[in-house]
């Protein structure tokens, strides 16, 4: 994670950008997930080196967000329009899971409304069509790596916070976590 | 299945929701299925880790419903204006075969009347295009699960009947279950 | 075979549903092919764990109907108005091979004309472009099967009526056997 | 070969049918190929087990044919208005190579002029996109698998006379052999 | 080689014929590659048992073309009128590699003006999308090759001029060589 | 390398080709990249044996430079109205990583805006979608590289920095590195 400084943070503090936690063999990691629209008819392009799970949940996420545009203030004919494109820094690296559902949700959902995402705020959570935010592996290490990388708010479902429990409160001091049981709820936080 | 608790069949409780039975080779577990519509043209999206048999299943669920969509009180040109997506959630689990058939059905009924499932009902069995349903295996294992999660009463194929009278009925107490030999029996007891 | 009783070919008894015979490694089995329109631009959707070979014999007897159509008394733009959508249940089974060609033809005559397949009959053998029904292996276990399933009149090449001679004539008494030439000869006996 | 008697090719002899050689690992062999036109946008479908080889062929042969459409008295408009589909009997049969380029261009152009194929008559060979026929392996086998199905006359390019030249002229007693330089004599000689 | 006698070169004297060089594991060998157009809406169709490399190098080639077209007189708007189809003959034996990209681009550019190849040239070499020649492998064989079969003039990269200096000069006695850096000199010495 | 000369990077200098730097098994090595502007409907074409990575990365750089049309004097609307080949030469060699991003950006804006690439520059570094430049491996390597072919400048990720500081300074003798964090900053020191 070396790759990042606290200077990135403020660079991506655009409206598209969130950041997830991921959870490696390496340990836990950070992962950007930037969203772009542009003219188009739509279409919605994944790319940075992502596994099946990972790009269904990007599209479970993009039709949760299309079926409840109205209640974020989207202009529900705004995904005839335009085209979206979801991007994973480091091409390089595979990557694959559920559990960076809410934060492609995170990232959507702040493209299209033109409203950036909490700076320093990290989440993980696999989401559901229905808007429920499901429990997910490797809390512990997502935290860590959270910690270690400057980020300050941390965002998971309620059912993970017996998981954040577990860690020595020294190690996670002066982080501020979040616990959701559905989509209204991450928004809600995540959205400025 | 510690993931869901009985509040979750609460927030559950709205249109395009129902819970399916699934045999796995740790024993049985419950499945939700989520059916969501969008503004589009037709096209029908599957995600949640699904087999091309369970893949199939879907796709025949949604011609019967097309084909039958007068029967049902659904306009028949609601099918060329909108797009529908079926999700099943815990995107990390692989998941195939015909048995959610009848719940794929439902899910896609409910939807598309906008009528809500039934609530604490669980069901399981295959699906042919011309509206039979036909009997499944697991029917102990699954009927534990369903039993276990909360859920009150269990609709399958009348063939499967006698899966169900060898299970000790000190196990299945309190449960009603529903026998049935086509489609139309699984709607009329699945919508409210 | 015990998932079918003699109650299901009635209710099997509506356009688009017809009955065919299989050679499995288990021995003899029969196969319901069941086919639906709706309203659509022509395509051909094929469900049913259906190898390649099976999908083209359905490809072979959709592309057959449509350029005799009105020889069967089907308007001919109708095929540019409905999709049609055949399924073979019983997803959990592979199947495959050009045998079912017969009665995948069948099937989508009756879809067609709104004509009923004969009850009680069962038939099996490949199918050319041009109208031709070629002989097929495995008639002993086939005919065998569907005197067992209690049907009453099965269909076949005329060139397969060697292999109906070898069988004991116990076996197959109260069965009546058709063998036909061409694809006209299949739908004069299969459309009621 | 038993498959087919000597009546198969009176059937055969409508417009589309046409009657191939192949070369397989148990001997020589015929081939029908069957052509049919539909309403539609120009789209070639093929069936009947081919290999990608067999399929480039059908393509080279499909563009010829368009492009020379004037030459052999096709209107070119009707390959915009017209589906074509292919197919190759005994679907349970991999058949690849690219030696039934003639066949199938026969084929095709008996199906698109209207005018029937020369009875009992059978081909071999390559073709180009430029019009060329090329010289093929197996013509042994492939003249005795013709001479045992009963045809009379058997067409290919002029670079395989010396393969004929080497086999008993007992063997070949009544077959009349076309040896041919381009897809002009190919058709001159096959449609009637 | 013995398929083709020096008549094929008269014959391959139409437009839209180029004839390359190719370096197989039994040494050089001749190559005819083959354009012909077709009422179309610019797709481009590859046949002739192609790989991956050869297949993206016809595609560069038609896109140099396309964005060059009216340095070569060849009205803009015919890529949106015509479907080009690109065979290269002899289907069983599989051909990849970069190296007929300039023989593919003689063919179309031959196509597309109407314009003949200059009769008993053959060339070999890579091309680029902006215009450059690159230099190629096994000269030696494909000039041997070129000699064989009577061929009298052969275009390459001028970076290969090398390669042909290293060649027993009796070997290559009456054929006249073409050094060249990029498309539009092939074109003006291919192009009659 | 021996394959370019300096005469090479004269004929580069038209819009659309940009020099990248590649790491590959026997060092480093240059890379040109070209994109070519033609008539149709916004289409990406990608050739040149590239891997799914760069093949990502190349669509990474079209959205990001679509989505910033305005900011680098590009009309949006041209977006719709033309297709973009993107060619890196050497079919032969397999290409895959994210790190040419940047010189894939700098060939697509130079094509979009008809503005050179300035000689003599090369680049090397992954892009993300919302405009960053990332750090890349195997810096010494492509450093030597772009300094035995003659190149002047260098341009990557200011957090490569340290990986030029680690060079003995007499083998980079003469060469200007320019160290930037996001595109805007590639483009303006890339495009002439
Ligand atoms: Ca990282
Ligand atoms: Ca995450
Ligand atoms: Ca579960
Ligand atoms: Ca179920
Ligand atoms: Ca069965
Ligand atoms: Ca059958
Ligand atoms: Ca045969
Ligand atoms: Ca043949
Ligand atoms: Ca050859
Ligand atoms: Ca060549
Ligand atoms: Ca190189
Ligand atoms: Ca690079």
């Amino acid at each position: 994670t070396q790759k990042y400084s606290n200077e990135i943070y403020k660079t991506a503090n655009m409206p598209g950008v969130a950041v997830g936690l991921a959870w490696t063999y390496v340990g836990g990691d950070i992962l950007f997930i930037e969203s772009i629209l542009s003219e188009g008819k739509g279409e919605l392009k994944l790319t940075g080196n992502l596994g099946n799970v990972m790009k269904e949940s990007a599209s479970t996420a993009f039709s949760y967000l299309q079926a409840n545009a109205k209640k974020y203030g989207i202009d529900p004919t705004i995904f005839s329009k335009k085209n979206i494109h979801i991007h994973v820094p480091e091409g390089a690296v595979p990557k694959d899971g559920p559990s960076a559902g809410v934060t492609m949700l995170s990232s959507l959902a702040s493209a299209f409304t033109g409203r950036k995402i909490k700076p320093y705020l990290a989440m993980t959570g696999e989401i559901t069509l229905r808007g429920q935010v499901l429990p997910v592996g490797g809390i512990k290490e997502k935290v860590l790596a959270a910690k270690r990388a400057g980020l300050r708010e941390i965002l998971m479902c309620y059912l993970n916070e017996k998981d954040v429990k577990e860690i020595d409160s020294n190690f996670i001091k002066g982080i501020t976590f979040h616990y959701v049981k559905n989509m209204q709820q991450v928004l809600d936080i995540a959205l400025v």
